[in-house]
């Protein structure tokens, strides 16, 4: 029996998007986005909203910005269920660039936040609500969230915002099914009026597990990427997730498709996945950067090194 | 805070084996032995005991016998507690090759069987353990097992044999945690002298995943490869299992730094792992065979068709 009120929000092109610096084709958006209808997934995101006043589209790809008038162009003429979701982050942002739905063909926007910044996530997303948006607010990091600001944090986004989902991101791949059983239980808990959404990173591949997880304790909004896409370890995959929800609506193949005709292709140019260098990250509940730094190293393949390393660091601290 | 009766037990080179004919050189197993052994994990299963009556040492390697003489000399002057493990599989061995423990560098006999095989299972299981060795009986293919049968099997294996452990095997890597959940229940349930193992294929890589749920509900042995090495999609990764151990006595830097010398080079010549093929058996709980059978011929990258073959399979059954 299925749930019907679970949502398959596909980050392909916005996580994949922090490998390639954003510059994702408009070929390639255009065949994720129709692989992504066929196969009955509720929302894609396209990238970043972010301002141009703050980056340059000189040094970014087009999936940093996500101009209304391209996401229209990709998505041109493909029947299609599956609506469109833009990500900000707090402070880089115009607003003025956020036209009311009515006018655009965005559906939702998501504001990615910690929890020391949920003041300003709040009052973004109620000003997107406001313009028309479906909305959530994703709180990042969250292996690393101390209890009582988070609680703090989860009964001010039930009192005062308008966001529809509150997600759970593990952004360091470092939760254990444990952690996130207690996470889901306490946000729907707290957040009675909302849906809770599970964001979960690849580090030691439990990615999807946590999501099946989330699912068992009933989050409702479930975060993945073709093929795992995604920065570093990358995420939880699509296809399995597909294969795993029993809703007759998904279909797993026109992902199947997509992976060998465009995913082997461009896994051979650009690495994600189960690398140990992540594993180790994620197992010490650390941000990838350092791991990422060093696979573009000669000693990217000098694992027990970087371990020490790691672990000196917090010795040190 | 850890729990002390949990022990991890590595299959490397007997599920290793599985994909290079079973023909590591000594060195190689050594490496690994002075690995384990560093990272104190608690046993290492060599390989299978066949019969030579049955299969040609000129076909295979050493590991698909485990001569005595053989792991004498790869174990010989290397500080260890881990202790070494062989499997046998029903009908295929030559009790008379089986000496007692006290002359043997074997501690413990793995006997592999389906559900259907129990009684002979029991029967070899009980020469091994009055031969003096520690034994375990693992269930394959689990998730295809007639409850009815599966619940007679393990009032038998409490009554009637002498193994320590009984296993849960997930050979097409098709569970789910609520299933893992299930069956550990009932074993625990059912075996109330025996403790109770998870050996997990990664094919939705949830080897890891399925490992951890295993041992919430209670299994103390726990089954990993180094960098998740063995048959198609390979087996739960030994390192991440030490990475979420808590018992200091556990050491991931000689596995890490195993991995970075062998494992890597040695994955640029042998495949296994998450490769969609793999997957689609494991979503659709199938054996591998017909996915290793793809990976060899130049379709190896036909997702779809795959997938609509497989499903076509079941329709005509």
């Amino acid at each position: 029996m299925f749930r019907e009120k679970i949502k398959v929000f596909d980050c392909t092109i916005r996580d994949g998007g922090l490998i390639n610096n954003h510059d994702f084709d408009e070929r390639f958006v255009r065949e994720v986005y129709k692989a992504l209808s066929a196969a009955g997934v509720d929302y894609m995101e396209a990238g970043y909203k972010n301002s141009k006043k703050l980056f340059s589209p000189k040094e970014y790809g087009k999936w940093k910005f996500c101009d209304d008038e391209i996401i229209k162009k990709v998505i041109d003429g493909i029947e299609s269920k599956t609506k469109i979701s833009v990500m900000v982050d707090i402070g880089r942002v115009d607003m003025d660039d956020v036209k009311p739905k009515s006018e655009s063909p965005v559906d939702m926007i998501r504001v990615a936040t910690y929890v020391k910044d949920i003041d300003k996530a709040i009052y973004m997303v109620n000003q997107f609500a406001d313009k028309g948006y479906e909305t959530t607010v994703n709180i990042m990091a969250i292996s690393r969230a101390l209890d009582n600001e988070l609680n703090e944090a989860l009964h001010q986004l039930e009192e005062e915002s308008k966001a529809q989902v509150i997600y759970i991101v593990d952004s360091f791949g470092a939760l254990y099914q444990e952690s996130t059983e207690f996470l889901v239980k306490k946000f729907k808990a707290i957040l009675k009026t909302k849906e809770v959404g599970m964001h979960a990173h690849n580090n030691q591949q439990l990615g999807f597990g946590n999501t099946i997880e989330a699912i068992i304790h009933d989050a409702n909004y479930v975060d993945g990427t073709i093929y795992g896409i995604g920065r570093a370890a990358g995420n939880c995959p699509l296809e399995l997730l597909i294969g795993f929800l029993k809703n007759p609506k998904y279909d797993i193949r026109p992902i199947l498709d997509l992976i060998s005709k465009e995913f082997i292709p461009l896994r051979g140019k650009i690495e994600w996945g189960y690398i140990i260098p992540y594993a180790i990250t994620g197992i010490l509940d650390k941000h990838p950067k350092a791991a990422m730094a060093l696979r573009n190293s000669h000693k990217k393949e000098d694992y027990r090194e970087f371990y020490d390393t790691m672990v000196s660091e917090d010795l040190e601290q």
